[in-house]
């Protein structure tokens, strides 16, 4: 199963909670593994309580190591200067796997799945939710 | 299969090698993959070579992503100061898959399964073990 | 399913999507799960665009959080001056699921499997491949 969101890409920090909650519902799956990814390589995927200054210190976290300038190699070479972007998304990945248990995806009751676009320019997502029954 | 830990917080890092290797053993899988999980937003699982200095070294470099400080505004807003838990949690996540093959799990000779409970007090906590047969 | 490489150990960044890719197509597996790791504590696997500059954007990255140097509390007990190795790897961790549809592995255009040996000496890896069909 897939949906599709859109974003304003700079790290914007979406809930995905109920899209993927509702295919785990309607596929009635009672016990297995879900995992969600997206195609790309300037996105990534985790878990976070999903609260307005924390997705701010996320942000700033990330900003630490991979701060959102034009000092990365790879803009020199490509004049596109999402490099932090591409550096985001390899250390922070694109696809997170999560238990199903009695029919719903075991989460903290504060833990929500978030989708982090970290593009340089808003875009157009597809999340693919892949569930393996046990 | 579930288990549970205590823990001290404050990033207190704790083998759970054993624990998942026998719930492995037990299911009688050939071949497989095993999800270890924990429902929860201030904490994470990784793979280490548990060993007391890298133990301190981990710590060390989670600091300077995410000093274990009042400086975050989850703090500002909710008055509790685990907001470096929070994040840290986002950044490594509170998941991980491994092969199951052989009957085992398969890892390297010095590599151990670390539960890391980032959050700033004590905490009982619940680890899962999916297992998918192949 | 798996295959070794040789590496040049230091953070040497290996673009493995060909040799994965090529296991998925063997398999026939129409759809499924596709978790690719290395038994090891001192390396890491992910996605990123396999682009030069890139590259080393994600060496520069790395350094800020765990730099190449002989200050780690495991260099000391151990005379071996490899704990850069060892959190790189606790951060970033040996392990990736991707999913499997229509045949293929779900990538975006530009984005590639890379495998990072961190270790400080030259290695022979071996790259497992477990695929779950659904």
């Amino acid at each position: 199963m897939k949906f599709k969101i859109s974003t304003k890409g700079f790290t914007d920090i979406i809930d995905i909670t109920d899209e993927v909650s509702k295919i785990v519902r309607d596929s009635k799956t009672k016990e297995g593994i879900c995992l969600i990814s997206s195609p790309g390589s300037t996105c990534g995927i985790t878990t976070i309580e999903y609260e307005a200054g924390l997705i701010k210190d996320l942000k700033r976290a990330l900003e630490i190591v991979a701060p959102m300038n034009e000092d990365y190699e790879h803009c020199k070479k490509w004049g596109d200067c999402n490099g932090y972007a591409h550096i985001r998304s390899a250390l922070l990945k694109p696809f997170l796997a999560i238990p199903i248990e009695d029919g719903k995806l075991v989460l903290g009751q504060w833990q929500n799945i978030a989708f982090l676009d970290f593009d340089n320019r808003p875009r157009e997502r597809e999340i693919l939710v892949k569930i393996v029954k046990v």
